[in-house]
């Protein structure tokens, strides 16, 4: 009987995979791709039910699409990254909060605009109807709303999820790590802003990514400059969305999408062409101030002043003045996808990629966008309103923030550590033995040790080879060893042996630790 | 026409839902749950897309059922609890490894026994079926199999998630930390086993926690003791599952239940009721090794010799002589629900629970379970056929490791610290000034602190009061206080002012780097 089902259920499945391959979805007639999903997940589940094809389980032995394990030296190097990050944050006075990897849906409902589609739900098992967190911005408006919090420096370091193109040997995951720093409050313009950037700033240096370039922009110039240039106030944002491919697309082809796909006049968009080649700094705004056009929108001015702001605050955070390389540009170009931003908006790009060009993994996105790397490593911006949209009075509490892209950075890391050896654990000392039946007294030794705050290790065999005992610190870069042998045991000493120099020296047991903490003092 | 269809479905689910609370689900008849939860998901949906009850968005501001935010001070304290973890399992030797947060829902299948159904599924949006992780172990096993690693000692720290009933004043949460430490690979026997509760002993010992013994057991004992009584072998797991529950329910009512519900005779749940009362040391494993009926099993007596090489190891390691208390206890009523344990398993408990009674938030759970707190804090066991299990060769890795129960630790630290001042942010000194218009030295003079390497802070205000600037510095524990004035400026020097006694220097600005260092040494 079952297999009569399946028999019918598989054939079924064949010609429906026949049919779909022969025309476009959307053609099909009488059925819709909900309906296509419906059916196949309860053919898929009536084949796991069943075990398989043929009866027999097939397993496949694979991470989820677009995610990755790490293994321990991606881990070492995961580990000095964010610690390089983290100090950053702590000095300049984060606090650090955590929030649940998913949300209620509604939560992130109307938040990302076009990307929404790129949200994994959960399965409705009952009860709430949740989507795994889509960044760290929307939970943390979540947070101060629900929490009736109006001030807070805090950083949030966490894996977040989106549906995308995975693009691997780039760093673009559908679960990747982002490392966000918030400021929210009534403050005075641009200080918060600019001590965002001097963030982006220290953390890149300390990286030691190579250059890197900060280009900024402002929503509120974006808008202003939209609007002089006659383009309709419903199709802000569209349009906003047409500009953030310039990054990816020549000015051609966006101007063809400005024209032939939102609709916008071919005099607007040459008006904007002209502005979004625009870049400078200090002076530029200061140039757009006077602009017979630009001066005409109000919030283009305040927009504009405020870059001069920045600026100016950016130069007492030594940002600006390094061996005379500019590294903030004003740049009229950036857009930035998400609706939210309401001011400054801001991006980090490496001058050098840095990345591998494209491989087999990265094959499955569309080969166009792929073979355009931009660099991008870090990115952010105001967002005044998003905490009101969760606020049931909808009180405001005013936002900047910068997101650093670690997964890219991770990527680049890996790249240069790809030759290098790097340690994957911290072990100060192995308790060996030449000799046999010596498993009692390495156990005490290596409890002595721990017991004093050593990292040792020893085999967890009764009578194990000195050299495979001497193979296992080489290989993991264990610097010392101390061995054990009866005339040791005798004499009350431990032989404590340099890996690397192969020098032996006898050591009174009693000194042992301290001789350990002496000679391991760096790496501990 | 969708109102209609609204109003069908509505009057359609009130019918439904009484007919459930007034019947048993089992015996309703002609529908099954999938078919229940299918409908609901249905309904909810078209809800969700109707706008709610009455057309208008009701927007519920709170985190997920049985999720919590950690705010800074929770953070602190996570902090501290995972470095005194981290810091033992390294000096250990341990490597770290991530994975993903969720799996293929295959590899998650025919691991977890009946706690499957708490499993959280991801909704099918097309692409594979994927499922969140239950624990770290399986993740674990499915990275050693398909990276074909046969020995590795690892730790990981992340998230796991199921769907059980929260009870979150207890630490008991459907999002929770799991701190698990394994060591995999062919050993002699009980080394690494003994290391996994040496692990146990220092973390709970250096979390001061208060008093805890370790209770100590073995599958192959309890299989032998299930046979050597009488239980057929297809009744042993459900019958292992039943002894579980020992720890929350009287004997009594676990025998009802073996009788009862799970058909075994009297006679044999009689005899598994003497064993399952034993508890002891090396001792009892001796004297069973002599009982008559235990010896006739060779799986129980291997398992008792393990036990006492076991013993005779934790003394080496000093796990048992602590101030003639016994830490370590032999308890033959301990079973672990896990399907996956092949050998020795172990689970710590508090003497002290140390979590308050239950309070509204628990009593969404069933109140018998709640009122019975067992304040287990680890657990784990030896299970070495479940990487076998991932291999398309079936090659086994026997692997034995231990997870510490963080939520609940949290929860103990948190109420310890609820009293307690407990700093967010690590900030040595505020840059601060008493007149107006010195922003920009300000500016100037944060950005030194900080490129030296100082924890610094400035208000992001043009002219902020002095008094809200010392404010700002007790509230969050700020030492100091570096304060700018346009005599100090005249001067070349700054007023460094300790915030604890009020006591105000003026320090040459040279010096000022090295005066905050030596002042906050400890701190920073």
């Amino acid at each position: 009987m079952v297999g009569m089902i399946c028999l019918r259920a598989c054939s079924g499945l064949v010609g429906f995979r026949t049919a779909l391959s022969l025309r476009s979805l959307h053609s099909f007639p009488g059925i819709t791709v909900a309906q296509i999903d419906e059916e196949v997940a309860k053919l898929l589940e009536l084949k796991a039910r069943l075990g398989g094809d043929d009866g027999k389980h097939q397993f496949v032995l694979k991470t989820a699409k677009g995610t990755r394990d790490y293994n321990p030296k991606q881990m070492a190097i995961r580990e000095k990254v964010f610690n390089t990050i983290i100090s950053c944050f702590k000095r300049h006075g984060a606090e650090t909060i955590d929030t649940p990897v998913f949300e209620l849906k509604e939560t992130l409902t109307g938040k990302y605009g076009e990307d929404s589609k790129l949200i994994y739900d959960l399965k409705d098992q009952g009860g709430e109807l949740l989507s795994l967190r889509y960044d760290l911005t929307v939970p943390f408006a979540r947070y101060l709303a629900m929490n009736k919090i109006t001030n807070i420096k805090r950083y949030h370091i966490a894996k977040v999820y989106r549906r995308d193109n995975p693009a691997m040997t780039r760093g673009r995951y559908r679960e990747f790590y982002q490392c966000d720093f918030d400021i929210a409050g009534q403050y005075d313009a641009m200080i918060p802003d600019a001590e965002c950037l001097k963030i982006v700033y220290e953390i890149l240096s300390q990286l030691d990514l190579g250059d890197f370039r900060i280009k900024v922009n402002d929503r509120r110039i974006l808008d202003g400059m939209f609007a002089v240039c006659g383009v309709p106030d419903d199709k802000f944002r569209t349009i906003c969305s047409t500009v953030d491919k310039l990054d990816k697309m020549p000015w051609e082809d966006v101007k063809k999408e400005m024209v032939n796909e939102k609709g916008l006049s071919e005099e607007a968009a040459d008006q904007i062409g002209e502005y979004v080649s625009m870049q400078g700094g200090m002076d530029l705004a200061e140039r757009l101030l006077q602009d017979q056009k630009m001066s005409q929108s109000k919030q283009a001015c305040a927009g504009l002043s405020d870059i001069k702001l920045l600026f100016s605050y950016l130069q007492l955070f030594q940002v600006t003045d390094k061996v005379s390389c500019v590294i903030v540009v004003f740049d009229l170009s950036l857009a930035r996808g998400l609706d939210y931003y309401t001011g400054i908006i801001y991006e980090a790009v490496l001058s050098q990629a840095g990345v591998a060009p494209v491989s087999t993994e990265a094959q499955n996105g569309p080969p166009g966008e792929e073979s355009v790397s931009v660099g991008s490593v870090a990115g952010g911006g105001r967002y005044d309103g998003l905490v009101g949209m969760f606020d049931p009075k909808g009180r405001k509490v005013p936002c900047v923030g910068v997101s650093i892209g670690i997964e890219r950075i991770f990527s680049i890391m890996e790249q240069k550590a790809s030759a290098e050896k790097v340690r994957t654990t911290e072990v100060q000392v192995m308790v060996a033995s030449a000799q046999k039946n010596l498993l009692e007294e390495r156990l005490k030794l290596v409890t002595e040790l721990w017991n004093a705050g050593i990292k040792a290790e020893v085999m967890y065999k009764k009578n194990p080879k000195l050299l495979s005992q001497l193979q296992h610190c080489e290989e993991s870069g264990i610097p010392l060893v101390a061995i054990l042998g009866e005339q040791e045991l005798k004499d009350g000493v431990v032989k404590l042996r340099v890996v690397a120099t192969r020098e032996e020296v006898d050591i009174c047991r009693a000194d042992l630790i301290e001789e350990v903490r002496r000679r391991t003092s760096d790496a501990s």
